[in-house]
């Protein structure tokens, strides 16, 4: 039968021209059902993460702080339950590899209160412009080459699989009929390529990133 | 329980650089199992399908003809059956577009014979050079504007979406484990572009193809 629900969120992905500032995306939602009985239940989602082309350790640790410092005001056990989630969310599987160095990701999240769980949801939210903004600064005029816009490119490629083979969001937009198919595929890049058997050299910055994606590291303690 | 079996295939894609040259793609193969009881069961299965940038009718009606030819040898009733599997497979349903104009798909083919159903299909990849190389030739050397080329990339967006969301191939490829993962993903373009809310203008070229995609035409009589 058909139940009566409410849902709403606000998501947002950002893919710069420049291959030294990183993708970053967040999505924060909220939903209320009412079961056939009358019972009403409502949770919270979300998260915040990011994608970089290359790896830049100074990001990527102020990236996890500021996510660390918003969860931390309201529950010390929800940085490390989160950042875990989003590492195992954005997972490609067939590629062995993360989407990208993560950030939190949470759903289904119900308790302690609504009041109590808006207000983490509000504190996360408000980590968005602190988390992101500074690293755009800090890259946004630093020049790059033919090379490490193509090696962006591919990675965009690898965006691409995540978000049409994984994502719960857009496997389920794409399946639900009379959906706004614009709205649901707004996340993909401008452009991505795919080129067969790329290995990056050893050592290089590109087998860098690639090393962090394939082994989440903890950036802040 | 584990069953013995055996698959053989090729497949082959090719995405040409000039957006007057069509994509094409062909994939003819062989599967046999043998069930719990001992009974041996095979079958046949493939195709060869056609995805132009633009509309170019005499290609699409050569490209048809061809097909149609290869399959009348066998029976007639296998061209008209095969071509309309072909529409009805490569539908991208959150678009409610097809990927190119059709040519043929079937599978599960194993009657009346086997030596039959393999002359078939030897007759189907026969037709692969004589369907598609006169269309290279005719265009390869045609000239493009940036335009043109764009919206090849946005066409190669939907090619990606198709392969990934809901190509059978890739779909079972991705989902078994240790798969090689490069010979699955080969039939990717190599650069492919996403722009929120396209819409080529009314009576365009764009628009011409999109038209042709959405109502899928008889090419052949």
């Amino acid at each position: 039968g058909k139940l009566p629900f409410c849902a709403m969120g606000v998501s947002s992905v950002i893919h710069p021209k420049n291959p030294h500032v990183p993708t970053m995306h967040f999505n924060y939602r909220y939903f209320e059902i009412e079961e056939a009985d009358g019972t009403k239940q409502w949770w919270f989602g979300g998260g915040t993460d990011l994608t970089p082309t290359y790896l830049n350790e100074e990001d990527a640790i102020h990236f996890h702080k500021t996510l660390k410092e918003a969860c931390d005001k309201h529950d010390l056990k929800l940085y490390p339950k989160y950042k875990k989630w989003c590492d195992d969310y954005f997972y490609i599987k067939h590629r062995g590899e993360r989407r990208g160095i993560g950030g939190i990701f949470f759903d289904d999240m119900d308790s302690p209160s609504k009041e109590e769980v808006f207000q983490f949801v509000k504190s996360c939210a408000k980590a968005v412009v602190p988390c992101y903004i500074p690293i755009v600064k800090r890259h946004c005029h630093d020049s790059f080459t033919p090379e490490e816009k193509q090696w962006q490119q591919l990675r965009r490629g690898r965006y691409v699989e995540f978000n049409l083979v994984y994502d719960r969001g857009t496997k389920f937009g794409l399946l639900t009929p009379g959906s706004r198919i614009e709205s649901i595929l707004m996340s993909l890049p401008l452009t991505a390529r795919w080129e067969y058997m790329h290995t990056p050299p050893e050592s290089s910055k590109e087998a860098e990133i690639l090393e962090v994606l394939r082994n989440p590291k903890d950036w802040v303690h």
